[in-house]
Parts: C-alpha cells; structure tokens; sequence
C-alpha cells in the first residue's frame, strides 16, 4: 500500500505551517528495570507544555523488533515507506558528506586497505589510517582520468571515501570487491545484471590507475569498493504532499537525505541556536520545515546517559523559539531510538508528540517514554506520521464521498 | 510483505537463548463484565514477577475479530505470517502425529464411521471407538495395495486416522467425502482441479479396498476423507533467523507444527515438569526452545473456568524452572484466547510477556488482559513476536545505514 497514493490525491494547499523537530535517537531506556529513561530524566518544561496540550504516541520507525540506520529512519519521519524506498549504501554514504547526486549517477562506498608483496590485503582499513593521512589521498586519485566518465572522488573519515561516477550507460548492480578477509587480494568488480557492465569496466580500470597512484603507500596502497548504487528515486514533498519544504540542520548526512526528497537546505547553523535564528528568518517562505538536532543520538551512541540528558535538555531548551512563531502543526519526535544502555540505535518505539489546534489531547502531561505509551496516538508505524501532520494541518480532503 | 527479508538479511549469531513458553488458548474473559478473566484470577507470582520486570503486549494472533486454529495460531508466533503460508488439515494432521511429509506427498485426515446396511452414515465417529480398538483397525488397512503409489495409513485417536499418499502426479485438491450428516452415504472423492485428478482415484480405490478390510466391523465399518493437502513449504528457523531451535511439547500437533519450521523434538516429556527437565537437558544445545503447554486451551474448550485457573497456576508454577536458567529473552503466551465462556477458541488478543535485559518496561504489575492492554507492546500482530525475540536476543543487525 502507497501512502502517497493518498496524500497525492487528498493533498490541499493553505497557509499553514509545520515543523518537524527531529532529536535523532531520542528513545531510550532507563538504566535499571522501572526506572526513568533519558527523555524521563531530563528537565523538559517546554516539550512537556507541549505534550499536555498536545497529543502523545510510541513511533515505529520500520517494524517492531526493526533497528534502523539514518536512512530507513529519516525515510519513515519523512512518510516514505522504508520497506519500499531503499537508499544503496554508496548513495547514503555521498548523500552524508553533501554530494548532490544526479540521475545516472553511481556511487561507491570505497576504503583504503593495506596489500602485502603478493598483493593480497594484510588490513582491510590501512591500519585505521587517520582522516588526516587519508583525505591528501582520496584528493590526490582525482588524478584518475576514464575516457567518457567524470569521476569524482570524496575524502570521508579515516580509511573511508566516496567514488562517484557519472556518465552514459553507467548502472549500479555491481559487486563488492572487499573479500572481507585479510592474506587474498581485492575481489575484481563484477556486474550482477547486464546493464551494470560498463560499471564494472569503469570501476576496474579506476582501481587499476587508483593503485598505481598508490604503490608507494606504506598503509593505504590499496583500496577497495562496496555498495555500488545509483541515485535513489524518491518523488518530492511537494509532489506528494503539495508541501514547499526545507530543512535545517548541521550534518551533512541529515541535509542530504532532505535533498533527496526535495526539501532546500537551509543556512549553514553549527548550533541549535543557529538552527532557530535560520528558522525565523526563512519562516515566511515555506510551508514544512525539518530541523534535525544530532546530538541525542550521539551522546547515546557514546553510551553517556548523563550527557544525553543534557542535550535532550538543550533541545528542550530550543523549542520556545519554534513555539514563538506558532507553527499550526508541531511534531516532536526521533528517527529511532538510541538508549545510552545499548550505545547503539535500537528498535524501541519512539516517544512522539504532535501538537496541532485539533489534535485530541490525550491527558498525557509529561514527554517521555512510558507517557507516549499511554497516548493518544497508540503505536504506529512512523511512515504515517507525515499523514498525520497534513491532516491537523487541514491540508488533505476527504477521501472517497 | 514478508517479514522474513528482513530477519533473513539482518541475523547475527551470537550465544543468547530464547525461550518462547506458550500456554495454548492462554487468553480468556470474565464470567461476567468486568470481572477477571481466567489469568486474571489464577494466582501467578511468577508470571507476576516476569510481568513487572518485563515488557507486556496483547497480541493478535491473524487479524482483529479472526479466531485462529491451532495451524495459523502457531505460525503466527513461530514468525509465519499466517495468512501467506497455509497448513492443509490432513497436513497438519499427519504433522500432528510425527509423520514425516516429503514433497509431493498427500496427507489425508481420515475418520472411521458406522455405516448401516444400506451404506448410509450411522455415526460419523463410529459410536466414538475407543483408541484401543481403532488403532489395529487403522493398521489394518495398511494390507491395501495400488499400483504405483505407496500408501501409509496411520493411528490417530479414537476413530481418526490419517492416510498419505505418496507417488508420481498426487496433488492435493481434492474434496471431503465426509458429508457431514448421517443418513447418506459417504460422498466419493472429488477432484477440485486436472491436476489432482489421479489422487481422487486413487482416494477412491483406496476406499474401496478398505471398505472390504473392514466389512465384518460392527462399529467401524467405513470411513470418510477429509482436508487432502501437499506438504506445506515452509523455510526453516536456521534459515530464517539463524537459530538452532527445539520443540519441547507432549501433544503429537505442536511438534509436528514446530517439525514443519525446522526445529527438533525433543524429549518423551507426559507432564509439564518432565518438559522442564527436558529443557535444563538441552539447554546448552539449542538457541532457541518453544514450550508447549496445552491443558489452557483444553480446559477453556471444556468450558470449565476454574479447571482453567487451575491449569494456569500450574503453568505459573514451571516458569521458575525456566528462570533459574536465565534466558537471555523469555516470552509467555498463547497461540490465541480459548475462553472457558465461549468453549471455544476466540478472536480476542492474547496476553503476552517478554523479559529481557533491553525490553523497555511499562509500569505493568501482574500478567493478564487487562494489563497487558497497557503494555509497552501495545496490541501487535503476532507475527512480529519473533522479531521482538531476536532483537532483545540481539541477534538481529541494523536496517540500512
């Protein structure tokens, strides 16, 4: 079932407005049975006026028991199906450091590894070669010249880059050429479909030129590629929702999955105050706006219950400049969990709350975890959370007569 | 969407044991509005103390207002979506009697009837034979020959029995020769499609020849064929979830439903305690164990309430075997309600637990519908509960980056 089989139907233009106030991995867990979760622990006064006037419910970002990464994650927040709408890990990994794919385009997930005398891979990630050995590196196979293929190539972290390419007739359906064992060398690229061919040409002939530039690495004098994929098609918010949107936020990763589905990235804040003076000041010419407030997910991921109560604080702290320019629909909520216990995105339920003028309040007064059980928005699939948001924005009809 | 190319992609090893402890027919109702159903009146300290460290849920076993056969009930928890995978009833049957289908075989569930001298029913269960007596009848009819199939004729219990076919060009769609009254004769088979034509001869002469075998019978003078199915095919638990799984059931059905999925069988265990003893036997041997216990499902189909609180304490009672062998997840449930109001099995939401390290708790005090209405599992479709398994087992990696 497309969602957007509906909202493209039913979708009405009006002047309201909606936010999207995304904490990443805003769900926790308590640090012993029974007691509070991180949301539950921090000192919420705005989020919890919010969720008193407000209505409550626990997100599912894909299915229960399903743990996402970024992309599945932002996909559900942003109403497309995760299930439907798969991102290729190359495209995700260009996507993150702010590569604005094109049609045709293939991107490559692709790392620096260590050959012995043989050839055959001794380290699969160089030897953790640090960021700042790594990117002079990925710069200096710019050097690589294909006849017929512009080929870009991106610095990204440590042994990590990004290989782009981009030309006629190129297809993403190739083989990984990481063996994922050490003592045999790179795998060769290999097509999985017919079409992907002249991928699979292009990448060899660019390992090749790409180790010769190499040979006289002591670590990185290899390299090798993964996640071969094409630009994801994904239709616009303004296709299925007749929405005008934009996205605020720091990371790259975030930016880009906006970009994908069309939303127009936004100032350039390092901060959350950042973010909301960015807000207010392009708060007239849109109709949606996604802020994305990294740091919830980066504290738990750290494992740091304190320091993600903290930020979850400091989000908290923000959302009296959103409530000052009285958005008609308000949506606080995660793209997953991350429980400082588990230091790893997890498959719990995310603690959600959309605050809108005919939104049925729930009697839940407080935002957290086991409130949102309570709420009024049950449990549901995250993919329906945009529905949600047009409707108590009076911005889709009736369906059927 | 098949929810197994999500666990068939994503499952992780690791050394974690779940235990799926299923009372049968486990959820109930009140003897009068609200009043407390069954659960809710036994006395279950230690499902209690499971419920409070735990995480609850009311889980639908197909869909909402759909009662479920023992078949559909067990796939459901075993992570088989219900209504995409079908068990036919002789099927299930001959699973049910630990007959190993092969492909292409065709499983009959057959029933001794009493048929008077003009060849009419008399009594469709002939005068409800004794096992003692029906069972060397059954073998018997083993002395039936025809060309080119062989076939297996098989004791059941009192006066059914199950009959497979086995040979080149079977196929299962045939019809029930059971006319379900008395006063007719038996109804011949019936082909339902071309390809099941030769079965329905075979059906036939089978008939015939057993018809004679038994022609000197007083009681159990003929029989009727009915639910004529192939073997299911269903993917194993190893291929599914990556799990080394073991049935412990006394009931010939629940290991044959739990044979279907892959798992062993284990032990000749008559009681609940000689399961447990079976359990702390193989503990280090399997990852996952499905304990099967039916007396909650046969005194509901009696009818008789307090029989079922009785049977439920005794349930309770065996839990703190399998606590004190601390497995990693330990989920109790039922394959769907059998209420001693209804005699009957119901449509009505399953009462469900699941303690974990990393469940997130809900605030629930005791195990019962009720509560379980307020668990953080909300209501769910029972196909997920796998899923939830592997998670809390984490067993199951991260979706997409």
């Amino acid at each position: 079932m497309d969602l957007h089989r509906l909202t493209r139907e039913l979708h009405v233009k009006n002047s309201t407005k909606i936010v999207m106030y995304v904490g990443d991995g805003l769900g926790g867990l308590p640090q012993q049975p029974g007691g509070r979760t991180e949301l539950e622990t921090a000192k919420t006064p705005n989020l919890d006026a919010l969720a008193k006037a407000g209505v409550l419910g626990s997100s599912i970002p894909v299915l229960p028991g399903i743990s996402p990464g970024s992309g599945p994650g932002h996909l559900g927040l942003f109403g497309y199906d995760p299930l439907q709408y798969m991102i290729g890990r190359g495209a995700l990994e260009a996507t993150g450091i702010g590569f604005e794919l094109k049609e045709g385009d293939v991107a490559i997930r692709a790392n620096f590894c260590s050959l012995d005398a043989k050839g055959n891979i001794s380290d699969r990630r160089a030897g953790r070669i640090p960021t700042e050995e790594s990117a002079p590196l990925a710069i200096k196979l710019r050097a690589v010249k294909i006849p017929g293929v512009e080929v870009f190539v991106e610095p990204v972290k440590e042994h990590r880059f990004v290989v782009v390419l981009r030309g006629a007739g190129l297809h993403g359906s190739v083989q990984d050429t990481d063996p994922q064992i050490t003592g045999v060398p790179p795998l060769d690229p290999v097509a999985s479909d017919s079409q992907s061919k002249k991928t699979a040409e292009v990448a060899k002939e660019f390992v090749r030129q790409a180790r010769e530039l190499l040979k006289s690495e002591t670590k990185a004098n290899g390299l090798t590629l993964r996640g071969f994929s094409g630009k994801p098609a994904l239709p616009s918010y303004e296709e299925v929702y007749g929405l005008k949107a934009a996205a605020i936020a720091v990371y790259p990763m975030y930016k880009g999955l906006a970009r994908l589905v069309g939303m127009d990235i936004l100032g350039k804040a390092q901060t959350i105050a950042e973010q909301m003076t960015v807000l207010e000041e392009h708060w007239q010419k849109y109709d949606f706006f996604f802020i994305h407030y990294k740091y919830t997910d980066s504290t738990g991921e750290d494992g740091n219950f304190d320091s993600k109560v903290k930020r979850i604080e400091d989000f908290d702290a923000a959302v009296s400049r959103i409530t000052a320019l009285k958005p008609d629909v308000l949506i606080v909520t995660g793209d997953h969990s991350t429980p400082s216990m588990l230091a790893s995105h997890s498959w719990h339920p995310v603690p959600t709350l959309l605050s809108a003028k005919f939104c049925r309040t729930d009697g839940c007064e407080r935002f957290g975890e086991s409130e949102c059980l309570r709420g009024g928005l049950g449990q549901f699939e995250a993919k329906h959370l945009m529905t949600l948001a047009l409707a108590n924005a009076q911005r889709l009809g009736k369906f059927g007569a």
